[in-house]
Order: C-alpha cells, then sequence, then structure tokens
C-alpha cells in the first residue's frame, strides 16, 4: 500500500457525532484534507451487535479506501470498541480509534485512581476502555455507565435543557457517590453535554474528550511516518453520508460549530 | 398471484414496535399465523429520509414474499408515512397501513373536533395523518407534535419514570393548551407511555392506539377476501431480525407481553 502524505484522511462515524472529532483535527491539522463518512441511514451503533457494526465498518472503509485515504480514524466509540481490532487485521494503513487516546489521558489524569466511563450499551458491555485502563495504570478503580438517553437528548437539541440535568443526575449518582476525579465521555455525542455533565459532576472531577485527545494522536502518527500534507493548496474536505445530505447538513452545524460545502450521498 | 387463508401473515417494522400491533392480531385473530420483520439492524426510521425508507421496506416486503405471506402489515408509521403508496403500486397483495385505521378512529371519536398526532419527526413531516383526517371530517382542529425522546425513553424502560413525565409534559403542553379530546399515538413505541401521556393530558382526552384498530381492519380484511386461515393446527409464528437475534428476545417480553420462541437473523 502505497501512502501518500498528501493523500486526505479518511474518518468514520455512525452518523454526525465524528464531527466533533472532525472539529479537533481541523483545529490541530488545519492543512490536512478530510473524507468523512456518516452512516445516517443505519446510525445508531451503540445497540447493535458486533456482528452488524464490523460487517458496516468494514463496508465503509472499503468506501474510504476507494478514496484514497492515507489513515482512517474510527470517530465512533462502539465501532472503536467492537471493529477496530478486526479493521486493523484486515487493512495494512494506519487506523486509529477513540478508546485508546481517551484511555491515556484518563491515566495520566486520575490522582485518586478512581475513573469513570460514560458511554452507549454496546461501548460498555466491550468493556475495552475498563480493559486499556488496567493495562495503563495498576489499581485502578473502574466504573462503566451506560447512558442511551444522551445521544437523543443531543440530538433533540436540549443540550442545557432541564430534563438533561436530571437525566444526568440520575446516570451519574452512582459515579458521583464513587468520587470518581476522572470521567471518560466515551460517545462522540457527548462533548456537547459537557457543561450539563460537568455541572452535575462537579469542579473537582476532569472530563476526558476523547475527540482532543484522538487529533493529538493522528498527529503524531502523521509526524512520524512522514505521510502530513505538504500541498499549499487550501484543503477540500469531502462529506459522505449514507442517507439524505441536506438532513446532515442542517444539524452538522451544531457537531462542527461551522457549515459544510461538499456532503455527497453515497448509499450502503 | 394465489393467496390462500392457510398462508401467513406477514408484519414489519424498523425494530421490536410493531410487536405492539402483533400483540393485538394475536388477541384478535389467534388462529392466524404471523411472520414478522424487525429491522432492528437499521433501527430507528424516524429520522431517515422518504427514499431510504422507501428502499428498506421494499426490500423487507421482497423477504416476506419469499415467506408467502397472505397479506403485508406495515406496522410501522414512519414506513406507513412515507412508503406505503409505494408498496401498494408495487406489489399485488393486500398491504395495511397503520394510519388509515388510526386516523378513522380518530376521526370517529372527536366531539369537539380538535385532534392531535404525536409522532416520529419523519411522520409529522410527512403529513399523512392530518391529510387523511381531513378527508374523513370536515373542519377538524388538527394539531401534529414530533416526541423524539419518546422512544429511547420506551427502549431504556423508563415507562413511568419522572424524567419521562416531564418530557410528556413539555412535548405535550402545547396539545394540551389546544384543549384537543382526542390524541392519536402515531408510534407503535407509544401504547407502552398510555400510563404516562394519558396522565398528562387528563381524563378528557381519548388516546388511539393504532395497534388496536389496525388489528380490527386485519380481520375484516381477511374475512372480506375468504382468507382466514382454517387450519386445526395451532400457528407457529417465526420472527426475522436484521441483527442479533437474542437482543430482540430479550427486548421483545416488554411489547409482546410474552416470550418468543421462532426468533431467526436475516441480514439484508
Amino acid at each position: 500500500m502505497n501512502l501518500k502524505g498528501n493523500d486526505p484522511i479518511g474518518v468514520f462515524d455512525s452518523g454526525l457525532g465524528g464531527l466533533t472529532v472532525v472539529k479537533e483535527l481541523l483545529h490541530e491539522l488545519p492543512n490536512e484534507r478530510i473524507v468523512y463518512f456518516g452512516d445516517t441511514a443505519r446510525v445508531p451503533y451503540g445497540t447493535k451487535s458486533r456482528e452488524t457494526i464490523i460487517r458496516y465498518s468494514k463496508e465503509i472503509v472499503s468506501v474510504l479506501l476507494k478514496r484514497r485515504v492515507k489513515m482512517v480514524i474510527v470517530a465512533c466509540n462502539t465501532a472503536s470498541s467492537l471493529a477496530l481490532d478486526v479493521l486493523k487485521a484486515e487493512y495494512k494503513l494506519p487506523i486509529i480509534g477513540v478508546i485508546d487516546p481517551g484511555a491515556r489521558k484518563a491515566a495520566m489524569t486520575t490522582k485518586n485512581k478512581k475513573v469513570a466511563i460514560i458511554a452507549t450499551h454496546s461501548t460498555v458491555k466491550s468493556g475495552k476502555y475498563a480493559k486499556r485502563l488496567k493495562q495503563l495504570k495498576r489499581g485502578l478503580n473502574i466504573i462503566s455507565q451506560p447512558c442511551p438517553l444522551f445521544v437523543p437528548l443531543v440530538e433533540e437539541g436540549w443540550l442545557e435543557h432541564d430534563i438533561t440535568i436530571q437525566t444526568a443526575q440520575e446516570y451519574l449518582k452512582d459515579l458521583k457517590a464513587a468520587q470518581v476525579d476522572t470521567l471518560i465521555l466515551g460517545c462522540t455525542h457527548y462533548p456537547l453535554l459537557k457543561k450539563v455533565i460537568g455541572y452535575v459532576m462537579g469542579p473537582k472531577v476532569t472530563l476526558i474528550d476523547s475527540a482532543k485527545e484522538i487529533a493529538f494522536e493522528v498527529k503524531s502518527t502523521l509526524l512520524e511516518r512522514g505521510l502530513l500534507r505538504t500541498d499549499l493548496k487550501p484543503p477540500d474536505h469531502l462529506y459522505l453520508v449514507s442517507d439524505e445530505p441536506d438532513i446532515f447538513k442542517y444539524r452538522a452545524v451544531k457537531f462542527l460549530g461551522c457549515s459544510m460545502d461538499n456532503v455527497k450521498r453515497y448509499s450502503l
């Protein structure tokens, strides 16, 4: 596989959530070209089985490879938890998931060795965050909590609504009681609830935003491999979605913080 | 197309919700065989585009036809709103959606001519309920309200939770203020929230459960066409799902009110 620095970075997610990762990439690596794939026709992944997530992920990586990406970022916690190993074994290019960068940052951050992970059912059930954290640091006390209503609350736009605060209080009460000092936002939608989650957990708890961490990891990987884009033309990004582009464009602004031009449909 | 009474009734939905329809069918037509298809690998439909819903619906009807069904019930409000016309034009067997039976019952029920519909974004946007209601009765005052958090609240099992009550109060406040006397539960998940919705709307409002209405319509269609099952053996039902059968079986009890034996995977 002949990877070239001027080729784009491929990023995929079950839908919109991965745009929180794109946002950090654009900030950290403003000269890179991005090809994003959002599987909006089959979103969400968080309630689906491992077998199905692997099948969907492979289909998407094939699409990205046709676009000659030099690297793939699995910007979806569920797909990172369930399909990353399979993808890494199957394809020759660098593939980075969101679990590792988030877990590393959490292991470095915690002082009282009590770390919590909030995520979808599938991500929690996979146990991948807990496993990785234990490899990184001994004697950690790890608690996981699925928060399935957070994604629909974000999609409803209730980012600071009373009901969102109460839902957070309900989901997070055991983590508060356990006095964790570090909380991993284990789903790409959750950074949009940072204010509410931070308010409920209190000022002593550090929230780990995987989107930021993965951007640092991508930068160092490209540097190490000499794969940074050197082209001086401003990069043109491409967003592919499996459902209607207009719905995606309309809702994407919230995640990306800016609008996007080049959104195309690609049916799977 | 040679339809036979002893052939099964095909029922499909984006996931579990259609089981509320199956429950009413088993009650109303206990001698009929059911082949159910739940598209659990691509659930939910309520946020997806018309084009995608039509494509998915056609794929599922083809699967049901291979199982030699004598009739198809579109037990999903979104698919009924967006794909029913296309399906009816394309296939020769009787196809029944959930919109018509629910709208008819609502038109018969209302006294003050103020009718509300609650449903997913796609169903509300399609305007199908409102259009049908206006054909059925003159001078109706119709209000529609999308309630996208109701499905995840049901799936979380928070059927009578404080947060569910507050969410219902938020979604339903305009409908209450408008003093509707009839409310259509325009999504197959919503009958599970009947208690909360009834409590919030108050005792003067009649809730229309499309699942019950469609069962009556199926019965009369089979009677008219001489297509009732006459076989004396107890019927054996079949449940096909596009994702992991075990997850479906585990969660289905809540919707069906009883467990199920024959659940198989059918990847699309």
